[in-house]
């Protein structure tokens, strides 16, 4: 099913740069260490699979803010194909679940902008999946404002993130393995190998 | 497929109210028109499977903005089932695709908030799909702003949504059927029949 030949990266792209260096694992059995130095900048990866890849944003908004897209390259959401916009719905739930488990935060925002109007920067599409802790929420009006890429981030730590989206792989592996047990290992709902 | 007395709405939840009033329709075979009376307040809705409905926000953000919930009475997007995320994804791309015909605009933001902190304000999960027409991505900061419930928006005219509720409708049933004109009757990649 992995076909990295059918959508070559995008040579600009850095969401297809991650995708190409990180091959699809099953994400019933992560594995405990992955390289972040594959990349520059370095990518922390949570989830990858046949047809998405999910890695922590180097800009968080809060920690755990992670993204969510198809491994091809992908304008808009439009762009993406029937069959990963399913697997993106499917994975942006076992995600939000998994980052709840790993970060101790109950609350959160699932955002995702298509075109400049709307505030995508990077042209691939993604999901964010950014937790909100209670601090947040407590009048600072301007956290809400960052949610759309003119606000203040903080850097990613490097060892911080490699331990996070080690817990993030965990939980999200603990979620399938309760779920679906058996047949169904990719979280998408179809019978499937990888 | 559709058992309403599987999940009983609840009673003061307002998205509940509104798929109990609107029995499923095929998709691709959407009705001319829909009584929008059937709640109070009204609801033009776009979209209405065994799984989901959609309908115009009653107080958007900008022409056109709808909310895609799952059927039953779910908190938050963890509290969906995998079927439904699943389906919630497909048809997050379908109606993204037809809000963008119907309305001539070409950029627009998906958000699904989980949790008060999160700025969430009706307690059973559904997507926002927001138009951005460019004339909001041009400096007006609190724009961006109101995306989390908290500024200003706009009171829906009735006569102005029956037609673009009319016209999403119709879209979407363009898009369905261009992607799948045979098999696949939701959206969704599975074979379903309605």
């Amino acid at each position: 099913m992995f076909d990295p030949s059918a959508a070559p990266p995008v040579d600009e792209c850095p969401f297809c740069a991650i995708a190409a260096a990180h091959a699809p694992y099953d994400p019933r059995r992560p594995p405990a260490s992955l390289n972040a130095e594959l990349t520059t900048p370095p990518s922390f990866v949570v989830l990858s699979t046949p047809l998405l890849v999910a890695f922590l944003d180097i800009m968080p908004l809060s920690p755990g803010h992670l993204l969510l897209c198809p491994r091809p390259h992908r304008p808009k959401l439009t762009d993406a194909t029937p069959a990963e916009a399913r697997e993106l719905g499917a994975y942006v739930r076992v995600l939000s679940a998994a980052l709840a488990r790993a970060t101790g935060v109950d609350d959160w925002n699932v955002v995702q902008n298509n075109g400049a109007a709307a505030s995508q920067v990077v042209p691939h599409v993604h999901y964010h999946l950014i937790p909100r802790p209670e601090i947040r929420a407590s009048g600072r009006l301007s956290e809400s404002f960052t949610m759309f890429g003119k606000g203040r981030r903080e850097e990613l730590d490097d060892d911080d993130a490699e331990r996070l989206a080690a817990a993030i792989r965990r939980e999200a592996a603990a979620v399938l393995a309760e779920e679906m047990p058996d047949e169904d290992s990719d979280g998408s709902g179809r019978k499937t190998k990888l």
